[in-house]
Formats: structure tokens, C-alpha cells, sequence
């Protein structure tokens, strides 16, 4: 039997993964079977059980694939020396995330956040790769405050999950009701910014 | 045979929905049948027909009723003589769908939106609960920068928008972390309200 090498084997992975995110697109991922998958990849069984036993296996290298995508994406934001302000930087990462090699989508996180209420395993790692998130904004957020940009009294971990919740939740819209311009979230933002802050 | 009073028929699927709304809780939509819904609420199939004929429609009118809770929560706060800003008034409108009679959970608000990317009608119908909600939300940010609280070059719909998606991004935290004290929501918001607006 010939060697396979390790491009092969990665490539291969590739397209049995690229194949099943289509399917899920298309169908979401009740009504797609691992038969939809061999179908659509045009490979064999024994091919594609070689990479994924189930389903549920191809729907947690995805999740995992952006779950990396997006945390690095704000990790390095947070690395970053002066970061952008939210308006800025919000719609900045969600747009490379969107754009970005593991093609996901809003409709898919929509799945995947679903799809966490009944598999522990992927809610584990989404709780893993929320936890990077959440760590990443706090730094940012306490960068802001050091730089006299926001006010001090407030818990940078409150306010890093209100931003989070906002990129989720224009995610959420995008799904349920067609594609948004990511500039609205940015002069959205910059309405909710520039705000009265209230009487003490 | 005896005829039914209105009380009676209200009553009974009233049962029946909150029994749907247990199992739905406990095992999700798909892992939920008619079968259970039928042992839950303890009636005999004929009795649970004659009201829904499928777990389709058990989702809808479960879904009917939190839209319309939402719709009237935000269309009075848009009624309200100057509303409270969004750091009190989102977490206090949330609050109130939470705890009010449809025992709306951010678990089944995330089940009802995945659904709706495989459900025509249901997707229509959350349609139209949601342009309800931006519609008071836009006249509510209209009122903010008529009284001088938000600048007045950002489209009320933008921010509108995004005042919606911290909501909803607030539910999908708590239904993917577990509960969340809905005063983060409003020291949070306090943050990002009190930051420098950007250069311009």
C-alpha cells in the first residue's frame, strides 16, 4: 500500500469538511445525514469514516475550526498596542472572521449555539473558546479605561460582554433576517458611545 | 354532548402549551415528540389534537406568544413619556419577558431562532415580531436625540439595531453559560455608553 503523505491526508480533510459545510448550509444539520456528505464530496464511505465517525464528529471540527478562528482573531486584537475603539474594532474582526478561511457564517454559529443545549462536548468547547473571548476583551476594555477612554467605575468584564453580546447578537439578526451591512454596526455603536452617561 | 366553555378550551391549551414548553425545556425540539407531550400533560392524543395538530404547530404558538409579549414589552416603552435609557430599560424589559407568563427562556429563544432557519412560516412570523420591536426601538432612540441625549448624526435604526442585538447576545450568553445577573447588562452598557466618542 503506498504512503499517504501528510498533504494528502490534510487536503482530503479539507474537502470532507468543505463538503459537509455546505451541506449544513444548505439544510442545517438535522436534516443533513453523513449520506449528504459522501454525496456531496463525491468520496466513498470508507473515505470519509477514515477522517469522521459520525455527524456529530464533522460538526465539532467545524465548530472547533471557527471557535480557533475567532479567538484568535480578538487575541490578537487584544496583543495589539492601542487597539481601536468598539466601533471600530467590532466590526473590523467580525468581518475577517466572516471572510476568513473556515467560512462561517452567521446561520452556522446560529446551529452551532443551538446545537451546544444538547451535546456536552461541543458545549465544552464553546465554553473553552467563549472563556478566550471573554479574557481577550477584558484586556482591551481595561487598555480603553487606562487610556481615559471609558469610564473606571464599571467592571471591564461587564462591559466586554455587552460588546461581545453585541457582535452575537448582530450575528443573530444576520441569520434570521439576511446579510447586514457591518457598517451599521459601526455607527450603531458609535450612537450607544457617544451617549449622556446617567445622572449618578 | 355537553357544550364546552371558552374558559374550558383556554384552559386546556393553556395545558398543553406549558406541558410542550417542560418538554421542550428538558430534551429540546427535535429530541421531543407528541408522545412526550402527551404524557407530560397526562391527556389523550384526541384531546391534544383537537388543539395542535403537530409539534409544528406547538413551536409556532409557543413562539406567537413571546413574540407578542416582546412586540407589547418594547412598543410600551416606546409609548412612555421619555423613556429611561438603555442601561436601565434594557435589562428592565428583559427582565419582564423572562419572568412573565410565557416563561420565555434564552434556551428556547435560541431553539426559535435556529428553528426558523428551516421553518418558512415561522421565519415569517418572527419577521414580523421583529420589525415590530425595531420600530418602537427606532422611535425610542429618536426620542434619546430629541431630548439631547445621543448625537444626532447616526441613524436611529442603527442603533437601534444594536440595542436589540446586546439583547440578544445577552440571551445567548445565558442560554450557552448559565444564568447571568441582568444588572451586568446595565453596568455594561453603562461602559460603553460613558466612552469617548471617536474622532472625527
Amino acid at each position: 500500500m503506498a504512503r499517504v503523505s501528510q498533504e494528502h491526508l490534510t487536503a482530503r480533510r479539507r474537502q470532507i469538511l468543505d463538503g459537509a459545510r455546505r451541506c449544513f448550509a444548505r439544510n442545517g444539520f438535522h436534516a443533513t445525514s453523513m449520506q449528504d456528505v459522501l454525496q456531496e464530496t463525491g468520496l466513498s464511505a470508507g473515505a470519509v469514516y477514515r477522517y469522521f465517525r459520525s455527524k456529530d464528529d464533522l460538526i465539532a471540527a467545524i465548530a472547533s475550526q471557527v471557535f480557533d478562528e475567532v479567538g484568535s482573531a480578538f487575541a490578537q486584537a487584544a496583543d495589539a498596542e492601542d487597539p481601536p475603539l468598539p466601533d471600530v474594532l467590532l466590526p473590523a474582526v467580525l468581518c475577517r472572521v466572516l471572510a476568513g478561511p473556515t467560512q462561517a457564517t452567521p446561520a452556522l454559529a446560529l446551529q452551532v449555539w443551538a446545537e451546544t443545549l444538547r451535546n456536552d462536548e461541543l458545549a465544552a468547547r464553546m465554553r473553552e473558546g467563549y472563556a478566550r473571548v471573554l479574557e481577550s476583551w477584558v484586556r482591551i476594555v481595561r487598555g480603553y479605561q487606562e487610556r481615559g477612554l471609558m469610564r473606571e467605575d464599571v467592571p471591564p468584564e461587564d462591559t466586554a460582554r455587552v460588546l461581545i453580546g453585541a457582535a452575537q447578537g448582530f450575528l443573530v439578526q444576520q441569520a434570521l433576517f439576511g446579510p447586514l451591512d457591518p457598517h451599521l454596526l459601526r455607527t450603531g455603536l458609535r450612537g450607544v458611545m457617544g451617549m449622556e452617561p446617567p445622572a449618578p
